[in-house]
């Protein structure tokens, strides 16, 4: 794949400044671009490395191109843009299409035009593969299951059975969609399980990570909304719903039932309590754990940050006293008004 | 499967308010519930939708039986008569028994009655299959492992050699048993791995979500108690024990050698740090940090909920002067009292 | 395998105490082991059990020594001496060398002397697999792959296409390696995600535990340096780097662009921030919110540890007007020093 500068700026509308007949053969950073290589700069952090860059082009804003040495793509969101145009040279290997003979593939499975199930890959009873879909080696596409259209399932991953994903969604290797939600009743001196009748139902254009777990409903389905992004290790327990857009980074943990809004970021390894809703556009900082719904748009947290050992044994000492601090001082504010 | 609303009752041995001739096909919410399904009422937060439920019956409580509008069940635990009732619905796919021609079983395995292996399947040389167990599409049953009966291993699951597991314990997809546990000696500016010559042994009616993992022990084996239920993405490290019954929440991480008592409640994403004990009973909030032994029953937390980024960010910069905070009311009060 | 107790301290350079004569057969504990099983004592904590240990050798220091009933195997580390003869009792099966009927191998793959590749185990297009290396049942090696000698890849571990992996390396089951990073910009109402041309390289000698999750760089590389080990369900994200010899417990989680130095120890479920840097030799305690880089040795913490539930409460009720209280206490410092 090569293509001229004055291509790319054609492709995301961008003004084009300095020449453009260069030819781009692929992607690098603001340092490391080479002369056949498109970069960009969005954080005005690495602004310092622009003058020096050898880049064949760099998608930046009107206001930085003043400083750019070599031709600039100009455009309002860089990182947008560079987004867009990084599509062109990726570098996924491309499926082979057709049923690898070492897959398996149930009579009863309906397979559209241009599917591609490789090699170890198992597809179940009734399971719906839409066109151009992908089933990379070793996964298991369980009884019932519906793919749309252009969905990439990448190797090891296990779809239980009746889960439904939309268009063009990605689900990246070893995650397991549609195990049984963690529903058990106490009683008799043991656990007994409640059978997870629910589904999952992922939408269109979602990306989920690796090592991904969300679980099937317990009567309803699990609800992941178009073009949600989910990073690896999350887990969502049974009936979550999580709104259009939203986007939960690595490991973060949603407990059972709870609801996500739409546009909310989630940080890494946040917890979020059973039950509990979040409005739309909730922004969760790294590590907190939520356990009461947020109404509000904004951004929250709780988790407190690194302190060398030392300071923080102390603090966390005498936070084991907080509450007979807070006393003390209203005792001191008694004492000190009554003289 | 049909069955009337007077079976049901028998089988749990509720009292039948209402009529009891309507057939049931499956389950739904108390508000979700149409004429032929069953639900229940256990959180009396729900009761408002009760007097509107048009569920073929309600499980409920005696008490809460008076305003029932449709068939009632009367149990003294509604949700734990759901629990037992809803395996009559339960969707899971039945397996096929045998061994798929895609399977690949070593000739010194040994299979009991009743077996089922799915396609892409490997099970390894002396392993035993116990009756009626199942082992579902791309599994891998490493050499020596020892399942018991009833046992259901889910797709794409990895069992190390020598693993054992108990009567009717179903392990969920891409959980992994047995992977060496995380024993290094320093020396000589690098790390030398510890032989792990331990195993995993799992008891009986043992439920483990999705991509778990339990490594195997040193020199004695890891051990899961009967009758305990694991959370997707739980880890235990080497040599840890859990006692019969604990139920451990989603992303718990519990350290080497720790052992947890019986009828213990890990939270989501709580971790224990190595070489603890808990003693029975006890129940640990959500994404606390345990770092020392608990010998008592009870309930106990550590993490902080979330606030707003404001608040968040003013209180933790707070807290990591909070020892300093101490010392000056130490100080006033001395003041104030010479004064 | 069985080896005389003067054979193993000849191994370790240790110096023998007691007879020499005594044949091992395998590895126990203090308490445990038995007349043909060696143990060590490192910990000062179980040296009680010494007195009547019934092992057919004891790795100790000098000084323990002189308290030991059974022959001794005097060393300066004894768990490091331990480590490296634990290895001569491992008790992990020998792949067979050659590839299994039912593995999938592309035939524009290299494969050098010794190697094993197992049942249902996929090898795509170009893959290099070096001497030795072994890939265990259900794993997938991605096309262009490249693993340097003596690998051993476990079942069910996914490679994505490009990563390399030096000699000697472990990758235990279900990890995942070369995901797309979680790189996406958000635009026109939606996210766009970036395409990841980077790969993952993994040095030699590292270790990788279960259920890992390495993500491959945006533009350049995620680099795992030499002598590596990660515990169980860590998550790197995309450009993570981390240096020569440091240990990342179970759970813990690194985001875009993080870069840790050499011989860290990083505590289990502990979390940083992406962009930042970790000196050499830092170590950060279990759960852990690292949010700034930290540029000098030393150890670091900050997660609270647990409290009985009536004073967790209270605690972290006061602990959201700390700000107050801290402003509160200037209050009366201003108005004890008026009077």
């Amino acid at each position: 794949m090569t293509i001229t500068v004055a291509e790319l700026a054609k492709k995301v509308g961008a003004e084009l400044q300095g020449a453009g007949e260069g030819r781009i053969r692929g992607l690098g950073t603001l340092v490391s671009a080479q002369a056949d290589e498109l970069t960009f700069l969005a954080n005005p952090k690495y602004r310092p490395y622009l003058a020096t860059s050898q880049a064949g082009a760099v998608l930046c804003t009107a206001e930085m191109a003043a400083d750019c040495p070599v031709p600039a793509l100009v455009v309002p969101n860089p990182y947008l843009a560079f987004a867009q145009l990084s599509q062109l040279f990726a570098l996924t290997p491309i499926a082979t299409q057709g049923v690898h003979p070492r897959a398996v593939v149930a009579e009863s499975a309906q397979l559209e035009a241009g599917v591609s199930i490789a090699a170890g890959a198992v597809v179940e009873e009734r399971a719906i593969i839409g066109e151009n879909t992908v089933v990379m080696a070793n996964s298991v596409v369980g009884e019932g299951v519906v793919l749309g259209k252009n969905v990439r399932i990448y190797p090891n991953v296990t779809l239980y059975h009746g889960v439904s994903i939309g268009d063009n969604t990605i689900v990246h290797a070893g995650s397991v969609i549609g195990a049984d939600g963690f529903g058990f009743a106490f009683g008799e001196g043991h656990w007994h399980s409640v059978a997870q009748v629910g589904s999952v139902c992922i939408g269109a254009n979602v990306n989920i990570g690796a090592n991904v777990t969300i679980d099937r409903g317990a009567i309803e389905d699990t609800v992941v909304a178009d073009g949600v992004i989910l990073d690896d290790q999350v887990h969502l327990g049974h009936n979550v719903e999580v709104g259009e857009h939203s986007a939960l980074a690595g490991k973060a943990g949603i407990s059972g039932s709870s609801r996500i809004g739409r546009y909310c970021m989630i940080g890494g390894a946040v917890g979020l309590a059973g039950h509990l809703e979040l409005a739309d556009q909730v922004n969760i900082l790294g590590m907190t754990l939520v356990s009461k719904s947020i109404t509000k748009p904004g951004t929250y947290g709780s988790a407190l940050p690194a302190d060398n050992e030392r300071n923080w044994r102390r603090n966390a000492a005498r936070f084991r006293k907080l509450d007979e601090l807070y006393r003390r001082v209203v005792q001191l504010e008694k004492k000190v008004i009554e003289n």
